[in-house]
């Protein structure tokens, strides 16, 4: 196993355990959406978000504790998005990462609330003393992951998508979806540290422009693994996108276009990072797994 | 026109205008989830939840335009509970306010768009500079919000709503079930004024005790409204609740009961009042407004 995947391995384990202690199930009909909460947020998952977070706290001076908490969050959000997306009014997706869907595990209400609950309690987690001592750190999270899911980010993103425009794109357009669909929920995870930290403002943009890159990237990726993968090794239904004639980046590029295109910006999100040092190792190598991932 | 429906009227206005001010509409297709938050949010409804807010900030020293922001928030949270619960897997109201409700104006998938939206935006809203100078505030009106819209306050309450079991609920359950679906942010409302004057600990008790007997007095009296209204006055089809052979306060109580258990809870919810004099009027005459609305 290569350290990368040790260290997202023990990530993963560690955000487990954050969200098992955070989200805690309850007795009576009230328990119902929160066994909803813990299916979707439980399941396992690469946690790539979190461990954005954990890797942008360990550029600096960021307690452990305070960061593991921040990276709960985000993926409880990123989990609260799935949900929905996958409900019947949305892309109807019966499975998920292998098993079937929070809603057609439990219903469509409980799915619902079940993604509303998540949202909502990630703020709680952020705006909470124990995700750092000071308050002014503590709302500037909340202020930018709020923007980052709302409607100028992950929302604003799935209304364009769900939208009948997306077989008109071009590449500005898909640029434009994919920042604001899946981008700024990665912007956010690789500033967290920084916000943390209370970095400087060069610090901001570097970690801001390394998180441009890899997000496009991933997305790219993302494209090329729906247009070539396998069911069984992503875990979800493929040729989904091209079925109802998206523009992705497979399209626009072709698969060898697009492939080059994800190389090239997992190198130049490296280069971003250069004022780090060895410190962004981890980083760097994010960069290469995002590109060269099989599912 | 009394004193309270004009001042009532007045705050609405200021609300309305916020909410304009804070939801822009944009071009785009992204724009179409900004226009159903605006539909929902800007559709009118008595604004009780704002004027609460607005109210007990006026009981101290609080700047007006902090207060109208919060009041933003807390309407922003109610309009997507209504419409995540207007949803066909959740109530499956086709009207709202007299009008198509969001999922049938626009579609379901824009419905569920919009309600995350307003969701995600009532935090950015509370979390930035510009509610409080002071962050420790900001960061407590969102954990405070958060907790009161979450699986143990709204979430939670809609949960246990839609479970089979209410039709087995005695008073306590009832009772339990009310402070969560619609309790928990009636309380968020009267305490936020407290919240951003940092009042002390009295305040705090003598405003979350008026809380609780108020909104158990509006739930009372929303029962009676449904057992007696007409769809006309209350703007929604009436008789669902029966129709479902959902517990309610007038099955249990009894109509005469019922509308006796709310004029007692109004009487005590003014009575709680009694630290803050004659500064408190317009949260008593909230009190006996609730119990002698008619819609």
């Amino acid at each position: 196993m290569s350290d990368l995947t040790q260290s997202m391995r023990d990530v993963a384990d560690r955000v487990y355990r954050q969200l098992d202690e955070l989200l805690r199930p309850v007795e009576g009909p009230r328990g119902r959406v929160i066994d909803a909460m813990r299916y979707a947020c439980l399941a396992g998952g690469k946690r790539l978000r979190p461990y954005l977070v954990m890797s942008s706290a360990n550029l600096f001076d960021v307690k452990q504790k305070n960061a593991l908490r921040v990276a709960a969050t985000i993926e409880m959000i990123h989990c609260y998005s799935l949900i929905h997306d996958d409900l019947p009014a949305m892309d109807d997706s019966d499975m998920r990462r292998g098993r079937p869907s929070t809603h057609n595990e439990f219903d469509e209400a409980t799915a619902i609330l079940a993604g509303d609950g998540l949202l909502t309690e990630a703020f709680a987690v952020l705006a909470d003393g124990a995700t750092h001592d000071d308050a002014t750190i503590r709302a500037r999270l909340v202020l930018t992951l709020a923007n980052a899911a709302g409607i100028g980010g992950m929302v604003g993103g799935q209304m364009i998508d769900i939208s009948g425009d997306r077989s008109n794109l071009d590449l500005a357009g898909i640029s434009e979806l994919q920042r604001l669909k899946t981008g700024a929920l990665i912007k956010f995870s690789c500033i967290a540290g920084a916000i943390l930290a209370s970095a400087d403002d060069t610090a901001f943009a570097a970690l801001n422009n390394y998180a441009d890159d890899l997000g496009l990237a991933f997305q790219v990726v993302d494209d090329l693994l729906d247009a070539e993968g396998t069911a069984e090794e992503i875990g979800k239904p493929i040729g989904q996108d091209a079925d109802r004639d998206k523009a992705t980046f497979v399209k626009l590029l072709g698969r060898d276009g697009a492939r080059n295109k994800a190389r090239e910006l997992a190198d130049s999100a490296c280069a971003r990072l250069d004022l780090f040092g060895d410190k962004a190792e981890p980083l760097r190598q994010v960069a290469q797994f995002v590109v060269d991932r099989r599912s």
